[in-house]
């Protein structure tokens, strides 16, 4: 079973996937941080990162996306544009029919740091702990989206 | 040309296409409240709203869309949900490549009803007077989008 795991944005979109590997680990097969250019306007912003999406799940045939719920920030506007790329990453998966996994900023935090008051630190931490993030210098969207993977993992493991 | 104007929404998605007749006076060609159920996930309603959007650019071949600009509102749920339906429309006309042109309430206000402050119902008279409705008996979210509509054609006009 092969998890795409999204840490939503427009400005840096977090994408991991992630695969069991002998029913035991489970192994990154591939991270990025996908950016879009500011100088751009937001629907073409919102083609490219569907257009990115669609690209990988064509490549790695995910049987399912774990993403996090969006909750409201200070700066509303950025959440107001998060929110409809967000739309567009749930719509690209759902279109071609990968099983759709939401987690709470705190089912995250509680899942891989194991509490769920952990800073930003203690999970990209733990994720480094409970993952081979290779050799590859990773951002923190990137990171963040194998911590998302890492709690469809946990989670769906026990249901 | 014809314009696609949509009224966003994740419940109702008022849909409206206008069409200029002789480069006078504008046509209503389509008008639809679509509806998707409560009982389905969002990522389901979201599927279904995208396609219903393909559908109907496929049919009436607009070559733009006018679309209303989101505001946060008291019922904070509500409007991200509905930011993820308004990005899944705008995504997918703009990977149909129609032009995007957004509104304010307050520009569709002023557009229709001449004044900034102007009440749902006098936006909806006024779109009455503008444009032929038929006999048809419309939802105020198809309603909304016809006003939508007649603001693109008002302040493109002027461009």
């Amino acid at each position: 079973m092969k998890i795409l795991a999204i840490d939503p944005g427009v400005e840096r979109v977090g994408i991991a996937v992630l695969e069991k590997i002998g029913g035991v680990r489970e192994a990154l097969v591939y991270s990025d941080c996908f950016k879009t250019s500011a100088k751009l306007p937001h629907h073409e912003r919102l083609v490219l990162i569907g257009d990115e999406i669609s690209r990988v799940i064509k490549k790695y045939k995910p049987s399912c996306l774990a993403i996090e719920k969006l909750y409201f920030e200070n700066n509303q506007k950025t959440v107001m544009s998060v929110a409809e790329a967000r739309g567009v990453v749930v719509y690209e998966c759902a279109q071609n029919e990968l099983g759709i996994f939401e987690y709470t900023p705190m089912q995250i935090k509680l899942a891989v740091a194991g509490h769920g008051r952990a800073s930003k630190n203690d999970v990209h931490n733990m994720v480094e702990k409970l993952i081979d993030l290779g050799f590859k210098k990773m951002i923190d969207d990137e990171v963040d989206a194998v911590a998302i993977g890492l709690t469809a993992v946990a989670i769906e493991k026990l249901r």
